[in-house]
């Protein structure tokens, strides 16, 4: 049975999502024990909210969860990367599909590159 | 000018490499700001190393360097993702191409699916 190393980071780890078909990757966000468990029971990931302190079953608000096809475990047992179908094809609480829609261009700035496909607003709500 | 946020994680941010070609995700490790100093500056990946608590310009060793090709920011300035060609084809210090090479499978334990491209005991020497 996979032992995952929790010791390094205060119990959590980092795990990143790619998509399963394109090879984007979509995200990188923490889990902890609980998730990991959860991840695994459900075949649906679970991050740790750092912010908000509590188990985020990613895309339950938006209905943009992520369906777990493979989980990879790195070479110290301490990062994990999900192989995903993303369903609602936006990972991102953006819009974008990936969070990686920035890149940095020749001078140092920001450059816009990704794809966004829901409008947050309409989908959250606005604040 | 991009400012990353290196204030969550006690100065260091997680640094995601794929393969530009094939996608694949090869390893995840740290940077602070001197190590994405010299990655802007020189176009290799710079890691810090969390164990030896020091500058980690990868492959410099085995001599399996990391060219950065491009740069991804994530939404929350606080993940970077670099696409790069893969000097020696493998990234990680087992040999394997990449720190994700095994696969959790349906009763939970490891299978090996990675591609072992070199021997560690060749390349770093035995302990």
């Amino acid at each position: 049975m996979v032992e995952l190393d929790f010791s390094k980071g205060n119990g959590l780890i980092p795990a990143i999502a790619q998509d399963y078909k394109s090879g984007k990757v979509l995200m990188m966000a923490y889990i902890n024990k609980e998730s990991w468990g959860k991840c695994l029971e459900t075949g649906e990931v679970h991050y740790w909210s750092r912010s908000r302190q509590e188990l985020w079953h990613k895309g339950v608000q938006s209905g943009n969860i992520q369906k777990i096809k493979d989980i990879f475990v790195d070479c110290d047992n301490d990062t994990v990367l999900f192989t995903v179908e993303q369903i609602g094809r936006a990972a991102c609480h953006t819009g974008f599909e990936s969070c990686f829609y920035r890149k940095v261009d020749k001078n140092g700035d920001f450059i816009i590159v990704g794809e966004k496909i829901f409008d947050p607003d309409k989908v959250y709500g606005k604040k």
